[in-house]
């Protein structure tokens, strides 16, 4: 089948279309640049991206289950995007309850794709903004991308969605932990999850007392929620949507999409460049220099000078 | 004070010469390449890299004191390179106990530093490498680097040490959920610590259930710990010393510091065409590009393209 058929396909809500294009996305398609350039031409509509991040145990698939159904109720179509590879939706022999998410699989209007987050260069920069346009051209309204925190991954995020969402759940030192570990800076959305648990209050006191000490034009609301009794959706709801009438009424959401395309495009470059040092030499240059940094005292940075002369 | 005059005084293991040498290099100093020519011109020795990595709140900070303790014990001169944005060693006004590690804070034998984690291109590519060479020019046998799990980090760290220990915790599904993560796949030594606590059995059981599903040269030993009391200690550091037989025997040493010092200068060079692309035109033919991707129909390959040809 042509590419630009399957994209057609995927215009239509075709599932298996937009499944197929993601695919091939995610595995480095040769026909990538064709497939980003047909999504590009004629680009329908553009979604809403929400991010949705946290540490391994508080809760992420079934707060993003409690997302889709909240999103449904509001008539939107919703997409998907599980880059977090703890995700029970990424699959694999490891994997156990996709059950939740099963609510949804026959609704026409909720796409869920799973993508695998790593390579060397960072997945999300990579192979997500096109699956992003892929679940776009699908005509979904909200896209969702679940990831794991924290790290480089929950930067990623934070510079790939319109609004970051970070759950915590109360215990383990959570609150205080996520603070340090950078998260206030990207979190537009607090979510404390499992707060029907003890120690709920202490978390959401700990963040507010933080929150109180950064003086920023849009300050966080923090939501607890009990996701799996999907307690607190409509609420997480509402203050997504306040967040956004602030990102529109303030400038910063053209500004965080400028700064997407920036960062996708240089991405690509670099990758190119990548690719051209690899190619032009079989690696065998860079070996080469390797082994003189190790045993014969070069330093890197006269290796990196003698590549780049060499892949001119 | 000269360059190498204070790449003198860390070879005498002074530590404020480490330390300063050691910020140096994490500001980006101009004086970087310098000072990384001077390290590896004349390098003493080569230390053993030990990456210690796990979710927020297993307890990576009091196993670090603890590892250091041990290797103390054992006539080692240690380095700790904290590249954990929530290790309390980090600073920062919201950071709480230092106390344990002020253990060794007079001890001449025993280095501590923290670096943030942050930077497009992951910080740990950038600037540890460097920063392990000044630990490793003051003579530092071991060096600690201790960093957040899990994500993007994890596999940077993996990269980076010669061994990579990772810690889980009993309960809150620490086990699958690192599991799922891919951690399987990078750790060399897990540890289960605060193994006082109930579920211990269990996820240390989980965890030998789905190493036995993997066919691998090196089977990953599991050590339970309770780090704050030192138990577990020598179990740690002995099955530290196993792995490192296994690597100098099998020739993996050589083959991961190989690939470490290709992936050190690929970065190198692509960070330094990255800078050449936003000075040659001072940011502005890239805003335009992704101006055109946002606005009209632009596909960020050709994007790309264009900015490289202008770069040439």
């Amino acid at each position: 089948m042509e590419v630009s058929d399957l994209v057609e396909m995927a215009r239509a809500g075709r599932p298996r279309a937009v499944a197929r294009l993601i695919s091939m996305v995610e595995n480095g398609s040769p026909r990538l640049r064709e497939i980003t350039a047909l999504l590009c031409a004629d680009r329908p509509r553009r979604a809403r991206i929400i991010g949705l991040t946290g540490s391994p145990g508080v809760g992420k698939s079934t707060s993003t289950g409690m997302l889709v159904q909240a999103f449904r109720k509001r008539d939107l179509r919703v997409g998907v995007l599980a880059v977090d590879p703890s995700s029970p939706f990424t699959g694999g022999a490891l994997l156990g309850d996709r059950v939740r998410m099963q609510d949804h699989a026959t609704d026409p209007d909720v796409f869920i794709r799973s993508m695998a987050s790593r390579g060397h260069l960072g997945g999300l920069s990579w192979a997500a903004p096109q699956a992003l346009r892929v679940l776009e051209a699908a005509g979904c309204e909200v896209v969702l991308v679940e990831t794991v925190g924290v790290g480089q991954a929950e930067v990623d995020i934070a510079s790939l969605a319109d609004t970051t969402i970070v759950l915590l759940a109360p215990g383990m030192g959570d609150g205080v932990q996520a603070a340090k570990a950078g998260i206030l800076e990207i979190a537009d959305v607090f979510v404390v999850n499992k707060a029907d648990r003890d120690g709920t209050q202490a978390t959401v006191r700990e963040l507010r007392n933080m929150l109180a000490l950064v003086e920023r034009p849009w300050r966080p609301p923090i939501v607890p929620t009990v996701a799996y009794r999907g307690e607190g959706a409509e609420e997480v709801a509402d203050a997504l949507d306040a967040h956004l009438a602030y990102l529109e009424s303030s400038g910063e959401l053209v500004r965080r999409r400028h700064a997407r395309a920036r960062d996708e495009i240089e991405a690509i470059a670099l990758a190119a460049l990548r690719s051209r040092f690899a190619h032009l030499h079989g690696d065998r240059r860079l070996d080469a220099l390797a082994t003189r940094v190790l045993d014969a005292g070069l330093d890197p940075y006269t290796a990196a000078d003698e590549l780049m002369e060499a892949s001119g």
